[in-house]
């Protein structure tokens, strides 16, 4: 296994080498890994490695790695398959200890070339002290040392770190989070898995002081055992969010076609999460909703939810959701009913829990007053505020002023209880849906979970505080 | 129970009186029916109702339901909710019949005045031959006969009806549903249900030429029974989709403070839709996906399913949704792979199934070329095709000619296999949003059922599916 400090290299590298750059306007991998190194500013060390170039984008190009005059602290390999053996030999020989092949046409293809080629790189690996990121993989991405080859280019850096088998993953869940105001330490595309494995990631990560979260999507694992162990351990310190592909038989072929592995039993997962107390979820964007409340809630005291919102089918739908994710949807005491009774008429709102009160979507006054009295309630641990979006509700400044509020309210959370804002497009006009991503994106960017519909929104809190409660009964001891 | 025909003049009045009708700016349910009823171009009498006044916004007013010196089809109440019995004696007097019950104020306020104010109005009703929906409703939409007082105005009529306990839930469905070119025959918002019930509007339905799905959203129902039965029935040639509120204990109790309504125990409703087949859907965009389903598909054959997009990780991701909602995702024939692989080259690509070909989505030759041979193969009975927008994918000509091109084939449907598409915004910008918003549009109103996410798609497919297996059972005598 590499030692802590060496991966470290790979991650922070100083240099970088990349195998298979060219100066082709429709370039391959490596080429594109060049172009945008050099666009976000990447400050070491760029050597491009082409037998055929001396020069590459204006870089002065090396024949092979051996030929690099300076150490290169990771090496980038984008050339077909069958020449990424004799790739690996010459970083052997240069000294090289971490190296990344982006190169597919290994065991994924299914055809029996691949399989050798996969047979014989790994071979080289375990031979060899070489940490190898692959094949058939993005790579790594780290914004703060502008190892940035690949994705969209970071708007910041953050606490997240994402470990993924798939390239394409990794590419759209940075897009798709920035524009949720997730920002990431590091991630990791690591596609076959030859060399370095989920476990060398892990343990790395357990002690990055640059990530607060680990978010993985997994296809297959080795060292079942020994992940499960480690990751019960940072779990407690470190939420641990797990989307695992292939659970089903379809899902199962389909990742024995994309990154040749096994996927496992569903019964041997289902233990996994058990035992670890990790966040299952199904997707990308529900690895950025339960994101965004462990970002930005505290710690929720229990299920009790308070549904603040408006329309009368609307609000038995959220309770139903609610119901159906586990929360509770309490009636409010009479002592706040009361209150709030004194300035909301009867007729046509609802003011035992749900909250149904429409016109809270346009007036700020009253969505204030109701709120504050409700959210107060002891029997309340939650809150959901539904937000309307497109169909009647114009984007004007009543309307804006209640989003002003909300955010307001919700940064300065006088009492401790997680609220998120859930919102779903009254319409299907492109207006709509834009303004909804816009809304979804300045709520989150300012602190608040924002969800698009109302089903994410509440099953992203039930998985928040399900982690908490394992948390809980663990330390208790009854786990 | 009243007679066929007679509801036939609630559909199709000649002449609606709006009582509580006025010249206020910030007008009461009432003035803004009538507004729109002169809007939309209603081409019999209206007659408003305000004892205060002689004229509402140019029309001649008359100071109760009595004065009216001609018959009216429909009376439409928007009074306070104390006053609605007096409408209610008024309207046996004048001998009318139909009435719509606007006002709310009833048993949903859980106060002890409201509940005996409903227990009021239901012995009147009771009493005489009134048929009355509501109270505590929108009431009735039907866009041939221009009886459209409340909702989007109509882009067109269709074969879809809908009937529903929530006034929201039908306007938002009617803008919701016109996005994707549903258009309806006949929506009932029908409230706390003092008067006329399900059964009534589903008998009324059931022989309505004009229907060919029925759609409901429920909350309570009374005669449990003969609903079960009667939707058994109609449920062999006009597909009856479900969506019952109140399914669990906070929605239940949400259910009595909308509509005052019981919303029925949870076995009781498993029964229902075991025994009736009814399709059983939990939102009104659920709803709409499976509508799209039966107005666009053929009968499918079976439940193998190609799955063709593109993009490693999208593609265990699209199989084991697949898998979750019960479709199989075979490997391709060998005689297709070999086909296709005489012209997609294996490396970064997959061509068992899912069809992992990422540029597919901007290259329409390539496109045609695997589409045809895959769709083709005997072991596929279903197709998603799997669209990206957003992120790196621009709206440009390119990528415009392969909407085309999908929505041409989908049209021919030369194989007689169900496709559908499924697109997801590859990013959470606005302009993401917007176009896969228009883009599911563009599809739909082309006849090509499509969907914002993998998941959606895929339900909507598998609950179409069951839908024809459960009937084919049904007349095999299995059932």
């Amino acid at each position: 296994m590499p030692d802590r400090h060496e991966l470290h290299t790979m991650f922070y590298p100083k240099s970088v080498a990349l195998v298979g750059a060219s100066n082709s306007s429709v370039g391959s991998g490596a080429t594109r890994f060049l172009e945008q190194l050099r666009r976000v500013g990447f400050p070491g060390d760029i050597f491009p490695v082409n037998p055929n170039l001396t020069e590459v984008q204006g870089l002065k190009a090396y024949p092979d790695v051996k030929s690099i005059p300076k150490p290169v602290d990771l090496v980038t390999v984008a050339v077909p398959a069958s020449k990424v053996p004799e790739v690996l030999e010459d970083c052997i020989v240069a000294g090289v200890k971490n190296v990344h092949i982006y190169s597919s046409g290994f065991s994924e293809t299914g055809e029996e070339e691949g399989r050798q080629l996969e047979v014989k790189i790994t071979e080289i690996i375990q031979q060899s002290d070489l940490r190898v990121v692959g094949p058939n993989c993005m790579g790594i991405y780290v914004p703060t040392s502008k190892l940035v080859a690949w994705g969209t280019p970071p708007t910041g850096s953050g606490p997240i770190a994402f470990i993924s088998q798939s390239g394409g993953h990794s590419e759209f869940f940075i897009r798709y989070a920035q524009g949720l105001g997730i920002h990431f330490s590091k991630m990791v595309s690591f596609g076959n898995a030859c060399g370095l494995q989920v476990l060398d990631f892990l343990e790395y990560l357990a002690d990055d002081p640059e990530t607060r979260i680990i978010t993985m999507y997994l296809e297959g694992i080795k060292d079942g055992g020994r992940v499960t162990q480690l990751i019960k351990t940072i779990n407690r310190t470190k939420p641990v969010i797990v989307w695992k592909g292939g659970l089903t038989d379809s899902g199962s072929r389909a990742v024995a076609s994309h990154t040749g592995s096994l996927s496992g039993e569903e019964k041997a997962w289902k233990a996994f999460f058990v035992q670890t107390g990790a966040i299952k979820v199904d997707s990308l964007e529900e690895i950025a909703d339960v994101v965004m409340a462990f970002l930005h809630l505290p710690i929720p005291r229990g299920r009790r939810t308070l549904v603040l919102g408006g329309g009368g089918g609307n609000s038995v739908e959220m309770a139903d959701i609610c119901g159906r994710e586990g929360l509770d949807v309490p009636p409010l005491s009479d002592t706040t009913r009361g209150e709030l009774a004194s300035f909301i008429r009867l007729a046509g709102n609802g003011i035992r829990n749900p909250l149904d009160v429409s016109v809270v979507q346009e007036d700020v006054d009253l969505l204030r007053r109701s709120i504050v009295v409700a959210v107060a309630d002891p029997v309340i641990d939650l809150v959901i505020v539904d937000r309307h979006v497109g169909g009647n509700h114009h984007d004007d400044e009543r309307y804006r002023k209640v989003n002003n509020f909300i955010i307001d309210f919700a940064i300065k959370n006088t009492y401790n209880k997680p609220l998120v804002v859930s919102m779903r497009a009254h319409d299907l006009t492109p207006g709509g849906a834009a303004l909804g991503a816009r809304l979804c994106g300045e709520f989150a960017s300012a602190g608040v979970p924002a969800y698009l519909s109302q089903a994410t929104a509440t099953r992203a809190l039930a998985r928040f505080i399900k982690y908490h409660e394992f948390q809980a009964a663990s330390k208790d001891g009854n786990w």
